[in-house]
Order: C-alpha cells, then structure tokens, then sequence
C-alpha cells in the first residue's frame, strides 16, 4: 500500500488525466505506466510551457515513439486550460460518486487484461467494490432497436444470471442494456452499468431513473470520462472494451448485421473472454449480427442462462491482473496456449515479421493475428513498422 | 463395363440380398464385397441347406467373423422361403421404376463413401440418373411437427437452392421434408426423396401426390427396401444415413433436442460432408436441436440459401468415391487431416486402443473419435474388443 497522501495525489492526477485524454489512449496509457501519472503530468506542464516558450522540447525515446509522444502532448495541452481535477472530484464526491484508481480499494482487477488501454481512473456512483462485483459477472449486451422477442430472452437470462447470484454488466442503453439492468434491480442483484458520458449526466435521459437504481441497488455506474462529458461515438465504442473486460464472459443477446453490440463482442475476444450469441428467427434483422457471430465462430450459441453461466465455468479461469499489479511479474492465467506460444517466439528487442512469427510459433495466420491482438491488449506485445517485439511487464 | 449378362444376374441377386437383409447391414456387406452378390447368395443357399440336413458347415474366416458370419447367415436365412427378386423387380418396373445397383448408370457415386454400409441395391421412382442429380444436391430435412416459422424458412432455403440449380434431398415425410420437396417442384427442379418404405408405398399416405410429383418431375423416390417393405425405426434411421450421403451438405432446418433429424447430421458429419443448421428463436422447442448442433460444433449457422451453398463451396470438394469402384485404390479425397492421420496411425493386423492411437496420431480423444467414426464408415477401420485396425479397400 502507498501511503495515503502519495494516494491522493495519484487519484488526483489521474482524474486530471482523464479530462486530458480520450478513451483508449494508449500514449497516454504509456507515460503514466511510465512515469507515473502526477510525474507525467508534471512533465505535461513542462513541456507546454516549454513550448509556449518557444524553447527546445527534449522527448524521451527516438524517432517514432519520439513524434508519437510529441503528437499526443500537442493534443492533451489543448485541454490543458481549465483544468481542475480538485473540482471534478469534489463535483462527483458531492453526488455521493467517487472515483478510482489502480491501487484504489475496489479497482476492478479485470482491467488489468486492457494493459495500456486501461483508463487512468474510474469515476463510480453507486458501489465502490467494483473488484467484487464484476468477479462473477457478465456481460448482457445487445441493440437499442430490440424486439419483444430480445426484451423476453433478456429477461430470462438476466433473471437466471442474477439468481445464481452473479452480477449483470452492459451499457446502460435502452433496449436490450436496459432490460437487463432492470430485471437485475428487480431481482434485488447488483449490476453495473459502464456510460460513455459523465456519470453526473444520466444517459439516455429517459434511463435517468433506472441508472439511479442501479446505483442505489448495490451496483453501480461507472465511466471513464470525469464528469460533464458528453458521450460520443468513439466514446461508446471506447466504452465497450471497458464492458467486455469487466465482464467474466459476454452475451449478445440480439445485434444487427452492424452493431456496437459486435465491437463489444470483438473486444471480449481479444482479451481471451469466452463470448456467446443468442440465435434468433432468421427472418429477424435483430439477430442477423448473432448469427454472424455464431456462423464466423465468434461467439458460442446460448440459449438461457445455465448455458451463458457454462460460458464461464469452461473458460481459462479468473480473468488476469494487469502485470504491474503483480511486482512486474508476468502474469498469463488469462492467455490461451497460441498467445503463450507467440509470447515465447516474441523476441525482446529488434522486432520480427509476422510471416517469420508464423513459423517461429508454429501458428496459422489468423491464430498468430488473434494471439497478437490479445497480447498487445495485455501490454505485453507491440509493433512498429510491420515487426512486432515483446514488451517486458515490468517496464 | 462388364457384360450385360452379368450386370443382370447382379441386378437380380442384390435385389434379392435388399430383401433378405435389413439396412445397414454391414456383415453383409463385407460379404458382397468379398465373394460378388450373386456367389454370396449362392453361399447362404448351400449354408441354409447344410443347417437342414444336419450337416458341418465350414464358415470363412475364424473365431468373432466366423460367429459374426453364422449369426448374420441365420438372420437372413429367415427371409429364404418366398424370395422372388424376379417378382420384385418386375412389380418396380410396371410401376415405371427401376432398380440400380453399383455399377449400373445412374447409381450415386456419392453412396460409395458410406462403405460396407452401402445398400446392395437401390429402388427407384422417378429419373433413374441419381448420380447425377446428387452430384449437386443439398439435403434439408427437419421435423416432421415443425411451426409456420420452420416451413417458411425451408420454402426460402429450398427455392433459393433450386433456383441456384441444385437438387433438394429430403426424406418425404411431412413437415420441413414436405415443405422442401413441394418447393422444389413448384421451382420445376429436380428433388429426391429417400423413401424408408418400399417405393410401391407411398408413406406417409397424405403425401401420395407430393411423392408422385417428385417421380413425375424429374426427380426421384428411392429405397433401399423392397417393393411392398413396410417402413420401421430401424429403417428410418438406416434411411437417414443414405440422406446424409446422397447430399453434398446436410442443413437442419428445424428439429427438436432428440430428433432423428439430428441423426442425419450425425451420419452427414461422420461421412465428412458438411453440416448447417438455421438458428431459431430459443424459445421455440421446434429450434432446440439446431441450436444443440450449432452450440456443440456439430453444425455451421446457416441463415438463407447462399448459406447453404457457400457450406458446400468452403468444403473439400467433391464426395469420394467407393474403394472399390476405384480398382482397390484407395480415394482419401473425402477425408480431413485427422482422418488421414488417424489412418496412417492405424497398424493393418494387429488392433491397438484408443490410447495409443491418440498418442500416435497426435490427436485429441473427440478428434480421433470422429476420425476413427469417419473411417470406419469409409469401410477404411474396423473395431474388435476395443482395437481399431486398418482395413485393405483392396479387400
């Protein structure tokens, strides 16, 4: 444990971090692994006045990594202005919210598995254990444009979830989202809705209610973005990998051809969690994105609840903590044997091509390309010009 | 081509084996294989008048196929008295049906994957072409109780691949079978129905005009059961089987969660053809057994026509041939990496376990096992007391 004031400061800093970024920010993700987030913010604050200054900016690293960084400082100075993380806090504070931080008692471990796409703080109204109640939980998730057949499936597998006594995770949204967050209310079970906006600012507006439910319920409503903020698209597409690795495994329960419900889906398998799909009439365009999992082997068919908790019981086991968490020792619970295998071919310095990787580790193509997704979500992999690298945990 | 003489008292002899066997039946059909149909009925004829007179009866082979032999020479001995295969052939004939036996044009090469569980003969209604018709053919089939869902997804299955120029194989029972063939009619394409009775028979009777449609528009009524054969559970089942192998890919439509449509995916699977299943709501007891197929691995979801044919396009090409058709030598076009690596595993004389071949062929329990099913219905492996052993397609 830190100790309290340096915590504080931590939280602090990473509050002002999440106005300065977007979601998914993984320069950002980067530099506070790094530095820590009240060093880089310092250096932030450097390097700004540096510029205003018109005085020579000395970035660490080289070439790429050097105009990326310089890149990103550019964009996060734009936010710089105004900021007041003491405020924000306070702001969320006074709505009986809170907001956490690795380290922080009840930081959900499962983000570990984001790497450095994890946020730097969560801003929470409702429960602070987030820890302990997305370690038996999933995922229910799916389109706004529902059918009365996807409110009804919903609601059988919410209702299953939550009597045996998991915890019912989605986004918050109308349709399928808010079905599954009110039947797990009226089972008196905890769920946890993860929102693209501030958590001050209930979206959609006519789920203002069901939000305060949920969080007055025993669960709770998280984002990653400090309050006011608005959701965007990118934000919602952002949000879903928060969904799908909080969740111990995710159902789609009815998604369009094209649908975020999918992205949500893709997330939840590059970080190794088991997914399922819930069929539907063919003749249903709620379900074509269902079927298409289940028909490109994206997700395992579920038909109610004793299936969708199967999902679980025949996965790898407890989701993985993120390696920093573990004193820099490599932690690879959640890799399945391919990522294992390209872990073990990765070399630590000069990078290698993925055609040499196929044949270093013995995998097909899109088992190598899989393996390597989860690897650089874990942030133990990374590319850069066509050749991938291993990246050491502990720095 | 042999002489005509002899193709004829080949017709005449395995139209009398179809009636003296029951479908399946595999002792048989090693026995055909081995001595030619018209020796082999010679043979039983001799044994059948030694057992009357008292006399020892010297079987081939020695300890378990000597017994096996003897049991199955009693079996058919049952059915001696009466046999007319002259009678039969000529009451198919009047009726403007035929009878094909390997060999004859127009017999299916496709049935030759099915091995020593080929049928000795087929009866025909209808065109007399079935190679041909089955060379591009889809089998839908489904449950006999299906809902108005299931029947309007068929029509659009069944017209789609009618429309693309493929031939629809089904069972002619009522339901999605029904509701496929009529399609097809109605589309002005061939269809064929496999028949579990004899094709004098029309069964199911409200079906009488379905079935005579399908003989009258270019499409045929098979069986592998003798004029006047009443259909049985075993023969439905035995049916399935030449469904399964008549069909280039097999689409479960609807079927509950023990139905015999999902032995046909089973025999479809084990003769290495392709298999889909349509998805349904999970509400629906009528969707159970595809959803079954679809959550096990046993079925790819398939949604509209394109589908269908996109499973046949995705696999290994053509069905195989029959060894035997192809002077001894062995034809592994049909099998997939696992069969052929089982098969190469596999010692000729004596049989090894389970556990040693996993450890040889370097495959996993549920891969050898459908690998050794595939085989031994290729009539490439036999099983004796636990040990699996190759078998000469040479004999």
């Amino acid at each position: 444990m830190r100790p309290p004031a340096e915590h504080a400061a931590d939280v602090m800093a990473r509050a002002a971090w999440s106005r300065l970024v977007e979601p998914g920010d993984v320069v950002a993700g980067a530099l506070l692994a790094t530095l820590g987030a009240a060093d880089a913010l310092a250096w932030l604050r450097d390097v700004r006045r540096d510029v205003h200054a018109g005085r020579h900016v000395d970035l660490p690293g080289t070439g790429e990594s050097a105009r990326r960084l310089s890149a990103a400082a550019a964009r996060w100075s734009t936010r710089w202005d105004g900021l007041d993380a003491e405020r924000d806090v306070d702001h969320v504070r006074r709505l009986g919210g809170t907001v956490l931080v690795p380290g922080s008692p009840g930081w959900p471990a499962a983000l570990g598995n984001l790497g450095l796409a994890a946020p730097p703080c969560l801003w929470v109204r409702g429960s602070r254990d987030l820890d302990r109640l997305c370690e038996r939980s999933v995922a229910l998730i799916g389109a706004r444009a529902c059918t009365a057949y996807g409110e009804h499936v919903t609601a059988e597998l919410a209702s299953g979830v939550a009597d045996a006594g998991w915890t019912v995770v989605s986004g918050g949204a109308y349709g399928i989202d808010a079905v599954a967050h009110r039947v797990a209310v009226a089972s008196g079970a905890p769920t946890v809705a993860f929102l693209a906006g501030g958590v001050d600012r209930p979206y959609p507006a006519g789920n203002a209610r069901l939000l305060a439910a949920i969080a007055d319920g025993g669960g709770a409503c998280v984002s990653e973005v400090p309050p006011g903020s608005v959701p965007s698209r990118t934000r919602f597409l952002q949000r879903n990998r928060l969904i799908a690795a909080a969740g111990r495994a995710t159902v789609v329960v009815e998604a369009a051809w094209r649908s975020g419900a999918l992205s949500t889906a893709g997330h939840a398998a590059g970080l190794l969690r088991p997914v399922g799909a819930v069929p539907g009439p063919v003749t249903s365009a709620a379900s074509a994105g269902c079927h298409r999992l289940l028909r490109e082997g994206g997700a395992v068919c579920v038909t109610d609840a004793q299936e969708v908790l199967e999902l679980i019981r025949t996965s790898a086991g407890p989701p993985g903590r993120h390696p920093a968490e573990e004193d820099g020792r490599l932690r690879l619970d959640g890799l399945d044997e391919p990522a294992r295998r390209a872990l073990d071919a990765l070399p630590l310095h000069r990078g290698v091509t993925v055609d040499r990787l196929t044949a270093v580790a013995g995998l097909t193509a899109p088992e190598l390309a899989a393996a390597l997704g989860a690897l650089e979500l874990a942030g133990l992999a990374a590319h850069a010009g066509g050749r991938w690298r291993r990246i050491r945990p502990d720095g």
